[in-house]
């Protein structure tokens, strides 16, 4: 965690409108061996869970969870649900909207029913949790299948938004964060919860 | 490698027009282990090539290439290659056109000059190679970025298409795919070179 605090500090760029950027190390240059590191905490955290399953959301989740699978026993599989742009969906899908607001606007992201069932024990992994981040639409689909949701294993929270309290306090859910920005500035720079 | 063709011929699916899907251990669901043992066998075959970066392509290729990543000595960062539906990129980056036959038109994809360069030896990884896939436009972006290109390490190439022989004998790349299929029709099923 304080690694990853470090190097949130050194590697990460802070702009204006709220945005950090981690291109260097996570949404578009991936740090594999440090992501290994991670991965070994989050399974750390959950250990004893008993994961089925670790659903995240393309494109930046995939290297995270995928990373963080093979430091859980039985090394879970990872099913990465799919953005569309459109409604246009085929078939048997279970799907969500999300509003981002990086991008200001909707988009439905949809996991194939063949890949999410009630005999799964899904623990969710993303990069980002802030505000209209992808989480709840995840949630939303797990319920949709009837699916247990263990917890979500988040790379770096805003903890000054609304976000992950949403989901720990109006559902319920256990979240680790291993970062939480507790405020970020691109002149005074970034403090952790 | 015969693991890798009995999984195809067990969970792949092929439909009219020449598709085959294989949603249930790469582009959809990941079968994380199963990946695991693919990369030891492109670590394998590149062994002493000393790569510093493994270049991929959101958003299957990043799972696969992460964990590949882990297999090859000093784990190489993995930089994934971005889809643009338009032109408008900003600022500094490696761009390249792909025409995408699945989906019948023209994108862009492209890489931030930061995370590529002319002291980096590159080995490409990427779940497809078929007429239309993205490893010639992977090749041009590491052309411009004068990068060395070690070889490419594919998961499944459809070997009756002209896709990789292009890149063997018109660029001199070496490719390795790990299932090399000769035919396939949903009918008389799938046959490896």
């Amino acid at each position: 965690v304080e690694l990853l605090e470090e190097k949130i500090r050194r590697e990460g760029k802070i702009f204006e409108g709220d945005v950090l950027k981690v291109d260097g190390f996570v949404n578009h240059r991936i740090d594999v061996a440090f992501m290994s590191e991670m991965g070994k905490e989050l399974a750390r955290r959950f250990a004893g869970e008993s994961v089925t399953k670790i659903l995240t959301i393309e494109a930046s989740g995939i290297g995270v969870a995928c990373v963080a699978a093979l430091q859980f026993p039985g090394v879970p599989p990872v099913v990465f649900a799919k953005k569309s742009a459109s409604k246009n969906m085929s078939g048997d899908v279970y799907a969500s909207e999300v509003f981002s607001y990086t991008r200001g606007r909707k988009y439905d992201i949809m996991v194939s029913k063949e890949h999410l069932s009630a005999d799964d024990k899904v623990l969710i992994i993303d990069d980002f949790l802030a505000k209209g981040s992808a989480l709840p639409s995840l949630i939303h689909v797990c319920e949709q299948a009837g699916a247990q949701i263990v917890g979500a294993g988040i790379l770096i929270e805003k903890a000054y938004q609304c976000g992950g309290d949403l989901v720990r306090k109006e559902k319920g859910i256990r979240v680790e964060s291993l970062a939480r920005i507790a405020s970020m500035d691109p002149q005074k720079g970034i403090e952790f919860c």
